[in-house]
């Protein structure tokens, strides 16, 4: 079924990651399948937008019957690729490399993280729970022996398009960039997915300030 | 002109921080106006849509004059709320609170970051760039006494719920969310923006594996 995902929407995927959660959250309840309007109403979406999204990948379920939870939750898990054990390395193992180093478990998403590199000589050569750390001149070396899907790139932004070029030189074809810099993919080489700091912030500011206009009557201004 | 701001989709405002960005660079390299069709080509958007989000917040530009950079800039900052300078709590100075307290700068979108509440008898009574870090017990007194825009939640998910339940009782209504939680908020009292590291990554997976699909030709066996 997973093969047939094509031209399904950024929306689409983006709210796969959520259905997966909650499929997880449910299965640990005990509960065998789920209707589409009680999955929907968990979520906050419609019972349709919950069909129309799933259908978008072939058809789950049966009308009237609901999902089999444990069905739905592996066909989701092979769609978004979880079952390819995909290798990473982190590139900068700074305050933000350390915070992933140390409190996200990449396994449970299907990716083994290898190694890190840094120019940091008090963290080169040790080992942060359990990921070693190695030189950063040497990371040139390593990517041409290794076959590695993904680079966490969390260097500071100054550098980012260095490391980005290098990383491209050595194959290497996502970045899951905390730089919180646009890498430049104009030949749309490269599969980027940003976690950007101030674009988070800047939305979440916009909100404030919409309720804030709406509290003092501005909404009536216009 | 920002108070025109109603019913403008989610898409849209994700998109006005990139075009603040842009605006940021171009006016930093000496460009005083911009058209809508060099501004789409710089940001992989077509022009059309470029107008159709301005014109989401009121006119800006005349057709085949372009926007003045400085002016749309303005209004940008202004229509996200750049300028009330919130004031923000960090709740949990972790791994993640640390990396954000070293390395982000608030005041750059128009936050102050106050202060940050831990438990960590190492770092409660410190202060860590510039920013005090204050004992957990304490913060109930705190938010009673300062009025608080945004709580950037960095604690451990197991205590996620508590601590939304803490800020809510207190008053705090917006909260950037690091827990890869999801924050009750069925009531909508809140406002949440996640920073859901999880689900970044998935889709990052999902792009990855729908290449890997296509590389071996399955693109062609639905």
């Amino acid at each position: 079924m997973a093969e047939a995902c094509r031209n399904v929407s950024n929306n689409v995927i983006r709210r796969l990651p959520r259905y997966l959660r909650k499929l997880d959250e449910l299965q640990a309840s005990g509960l065998k399948r789920v209707s589409s309007a009680d999955l929907g109403s968990m979520l906050g979406l419609t019972p349709s937008q919950i069909r129309q999204d799933l259908n978008s990948f072939g058809g789950f379920g049966q009308q009237g019957y609901g999902y089999n939870i444990a069905d739905l939750r592996t066909e989701l898990a092979e769609i978004l690729g979880m079952n390819h054990n995909y290798k990473a390395i982190l590139v900068g193992v700074g305050n933000m490399g350390l915070a992933l180093v140390h409190n996200f478990s990449f396994k449970d998403y299907g990716f083994t993280l290898e190694c890190g590199f840094d120019i940091n000589p008090e963290i080169v050569g040790k080992t942060i729970n359990h990921i070693p750390i190695y030189a950063d001149v040497d990371m040139a070396e390593y990517l041409s022996k290794n076959d590695i899907n993904v680079a966490v790139l969390c260097v500071p932004r100054r550098i980012a398009d260095v490391k980005v070029q290098e990383l491209r030189t050595y194959g290497v074809k996502a970045i899951w960039n905390y730089t919180n810099v646009d890498i430049d993919n104009r030949e749309n080489d490269l599969i980027i997915e940003n976690m950007n700091f101030p674009d988070s912030l800047l939305a979440l500011e916009y909100y404030i300030t919409e309720r804030y206009r709406k509290g003092h009557g501005e909404e009536s201004s216009t």
